[in-house]
């Protein structure tokens, strides 16, 4: 019985790694973290999509400090900026986000005996956020596992993919229903907004994968015609 | 002007830390944590020792997660055990404590635009916590730096004394007064239980350094004579 942590926001990223650890491990928890974010609608995304992979257990975790320290615009009421910044990082950079969230994944992953966890950061394509780049990921993995003494493997099955080929995986593993239920708008819209930096990324990715995008095909259903 | 960010709990090494940095730092900044522990009360003293020393700011963020997850006798009604098992780790280890304070503290000095962290952890004479280990601390600096872009310091003055050497450095650098505002036992008692791991640390240390704790003394002054 092999088993394993993922963490799972919701989003389309971790949703396809939600689906790729299925077909991996027998027994899954999936976790995810209210940390004041402004489009925490996505923490209803994240139980659907776990209760869709027969996850053993949904947890969510509740991260005030991230909010209380401030000054980005996902969990302080700044504007989220609409393109990446050509210099510097974007101003929805959470400092330390991912690195608190893989400590904590862990944290759980101690407890419950479990060695493995899974995230869908990513390299390629991304946010130009670097708490996801493989190096840090890499050096994150030696401080878990020096700090609780346990051999912690991160698995990041989506760190050398595009946007496009995170697509065609998730098609290829099945998961495309699941998606449907994904969430990744950063105005927390419902139909997504479109123009927020992770709209335009989800939307350049199925674009360019030449497949439409599930959530949007169940949210407004083409037309009959007659 | 050199700024640092001091992780700083109230107890015996973050108060020396404090004391430490004092020395080298022109502005303070303290980072305390509430993270459902029995010994709370240890946060008067954190924001005490910050007062004495003259921090520019002294924070409490609030990490519900520790305690969520449970499991451990500092954020769960477990008894805190008496002694060192020799086996595994002590039910006082917080899985991914001492990484997650430090991935916080370095999430506030990125705002603060601060490089410098210093933190009490020790690997002589500690608890038994492998996130108090120079490996430990050497993998999340690289993590940290990684992760944030931004080129982290995490100093640890006190990573290779021992208990007892560690009251001589606070006492040469002249904060046996600061000490006696710092709070250690895990019970949380004032005056200290004497029995908890903490308490018999502590006490350890002041007998091998020939030197009085000074919080005893401020609590249960000497009795004059006649």
């Amino acid at each position: 019985m092999s088993a394993c942590v993922v963490l799972c926001s919701g989003g389309q990223d971790s949703t396809t790694c939600l689906v790729w650890a299925k077909q991996r491990f027998s027994r899954i928890y999936t976790l995810a973290f209210d940390y004041g974010q402004r489009h925490s609608i996505e923490l209803q995304a994240a139980a659907k999509v776990s209760a869709l992979a027969g996850a053993k257990e949904h947890r969510v975790l509740t991260i005030e400090a991230l909010a209380a320290l401030g000054g980005n615009s996902l969990t302080a009421p700044i504007p989220v900026e609409t393109s990446t910044p050509r210099e510097g990082l974007p101003n929805s950079f959470v400092p330390g986000r991912n690195l608190l969230f893989l400590t904590l994944a862990a944290a759980w992953a101690w407890q419950l005996g479990v060695e493995d966890v899974v995230t869908g950061v990513c390299q390629t394509d991304y946010s130009g956020y670097p708490d996801c780049r493989e190096n840090t990921i890499l050096a994150l993995q030696s401080a878990l596992s020096l700090g609780m003494d346990r051999t912690f493997r991160l698995h990041t099955p989506l760190m050398w993919l595009s946007k496009a080929e995170t697509v065609h995986l998730c098609r290829d593993l099945g998961g495309l229903d699941m998606l449907s239920w994904s969430h990744t708008c950063y105005n927390g819209a419902v139909p997504p907004c479109g123009t927020c930096p992770a709209c335009q990324l989800r939307a350049k990715g199925f674009a360019e994968a030449g497949i439409a995008d599930p959530l949007l095909l169940r949210l407004t259903p083409p037309q009959s015609l007659g």
